[in-house]
């Protein structure tokens, strides 16, 4: 099994996903700036990962504080928490982990626990909810694997998969969950520029599980849709707003639309944690924009002329008119979004 | 201005639009076959300048075929056609171009021409349709300008520009024209994956013009359109076929869906040459595939896990239904383009 992070003694274990397929590197990272730099500079990235290391870096700076003062530690666990909050905009799980941190210190503090029983407990949460997204996912792969028919050839975008979850996957869980049930279950995994998560993570994931999967570059998904190729369309979420709007890879928007003009299914698979039901739409979920080398280079190389305007907007927001269901670990929700979502996220 | 391509005494001279934008070099190639592996090898791009390419590649091999033997003249000449014929099957131009050298054999021969008036009259023939094409360009351009709204922006795919011409430009000569009629104009450039014709070509040629361009990834373009950031999209062509369907660069179609989808006008750009009105669809038009190294690797970097399977359609068929205009040197085919395109190849 992939191990896209651990908690150690030493600090957070996590591969180095900019490296792959290449390379497969496991740094630990021995300081929560350490951990926030990780996640800023996609070391570690896909939305539930990146709430597993968030609370992994909190609970990493609340252990190594190094005050005995109560008074001090709140205002460094505060800046720690804001520190990993600083770090991607889009992921709405990162806020979700920092809060339950902060919850619970919250909890324990008015319960009168000691310092040392705070630093062990937000360890202690920290590791469980790395098995906890595993069991999530494998809850949603259940659910989600009725979705898809023996035989189907699947599209996804970007990875969705163990690397960007603690293990197992959110749409990527989905087809494992299919193939575990006795499906035959093909993939077509769009490269997913500029980051290339497609092509690095998916391809090198389905790869090590023998899991079939076609490479293709994201201008591609509507030429094999139109063909037939296609059965359905399952993709993760970085942020689905209380509407069923979904914001996720740069790219996802116009494989829905492409998918709706080819009366193809697109589904997404992402945990409870994922939804943000204070925003009424997705016009509300701040889009990352990132560095410009990221177009303008590929390992090293430089692909277009030098002072280039670039744009690189990292995600975009699917309205909820092209999903045909969301698939979460407490079951499926179809439209009307807005009660259904509500359903699940009460229960 | 630009020089994609020059007839010399030495032989055909093209800038190696491989190597740009970081490198601007310009080979000659000296015989028909290093004129042929140039064409297979994308020295030399886009279809209208393969047709010329190709027509310099039959002239060439013609002139230094040595022989004095009209009947020996005669195979070395169908052999010649037939070596450029078989580079690249999708673009109509190149076809089109060598029947052009055929047809104008078969008349010199007809009329008794030595093989040296022969041999001249090829070479001459060649260097004409370099000329004309451009011209050809500048007359599209005027017609299209004026689909171009003042201060448009204006989303274009692949590179349709001088580069992919004798000079000016299709797809970019319409913007270029709009320009010179002195409205304001702006492009977003899809990169175009995998052979990043966008990237390298198109930003290229439209830095070096002054014209404002923003390079987007291809997957960005939706994101781009619904947020009302583009007002229309014109891209080249490879062949049109009698109903207006549309061959272009990978990715052409799902451009054409997101555009339709956000209300937003379709041009084709594209000179008589490109149609084909032999075919009654788009669905008769062969595709190329081309080879894995292309979408796996870039620039020698290898983004892939070794052994994936990828798929690497280098054109895609948009059907007529999402094509506002057909823009030609002898003016705007709208639809129905089954009686706009006939009218106008008859004029």
């Amino acid at each position: 099994m992939i191990k896209t992070l651990e908690w150690t003694d030493e600090g957070v274990m996590m591969i180095d996903q900019r490296l792959l397929p290449t390379e497969e590197i496991y740094p630990v990272f021995t300081t929560y700036e350490e951990v926030a730099t990780a996640i800023r500079e996609m070391v570690v990235r896909g939305a539930p990962a990146i709430g597993v290391a968030a609370a992994m870096g909190v609970a990493l700076g609340a252990r190594d504080s190094g005050t005995d003062d109560p008074a001090e530690f709140e205002l460094t666990f505060d800046r720690i928490c804001n520190v990993i909050g600083s770090t991607r905009p889009t992921a709405v799980n990162l806020f979700w982990a920092i809060e339950r941190m902060r919850s619970l210190y919250s909890r324990l503090k008015d319960e009168g626990s000691t310092l040392g029983e705070i630093r062990t407990a937000l360890i202690d949460e920290a590791k469980g909810m790395h098995d906890e997204d595993i069991e999530i996912n494998r809850s949603m792969g259940r659910f989600g694997a009725e979705l898809i028919p023996d035989g189907a050839t699947v599209l996804t975008h970007c990875n969705a998969g163990a690397l960007a979850t603690a293990g197992y996957g959110t749409a990527l869980g989905v087809i494992r969950a299919a193939i575990e049930a006795g499906k035959k279950v093909a993939v077509f995994a769009d490269e997913t520029r500029p980051f290339l998560q497609g092509a690095r993570l998916t391809a090198w994931e389905l790869q090590k599980d023998d899991i079939p999967v076609t490479l293709i570059t994201d201008n591609m998904a509507g030429h094999f849709m139109k063909k037939g190729q296609i059965d359905c369309v399952v993709v993760g979420a970085d942020r689905i707003a209380a509407n069923g709007d979904v914001a996720n890879k740069i790219g996802t928007y116009s494989v829905a639309v492409l998918a709706k003009e080819n009366n193809i299914p697109f589904y997404v698979a992402a945990p409870i944690s994922t939804l943000d039901l204070t925003l009424a739409s997705g016009d509300l979920i701040p889009i990352e924009e990132r560095n410009q080398e990221e177009v303008t280079h590929v390992k090293g190389a430089q692909l277009a002329p030098a002072g280039i305007r670039i744009a690189n907007p990292a995600f975009d927001v699917t309205p909820n008119k092209y999903v045909a269901a969301i698939i979460t670990e407490r079951g499926v929700a179809r439209p009307p979004f807005q009660e259904s979502l509500r359903k699940l996220a009460d229960n």
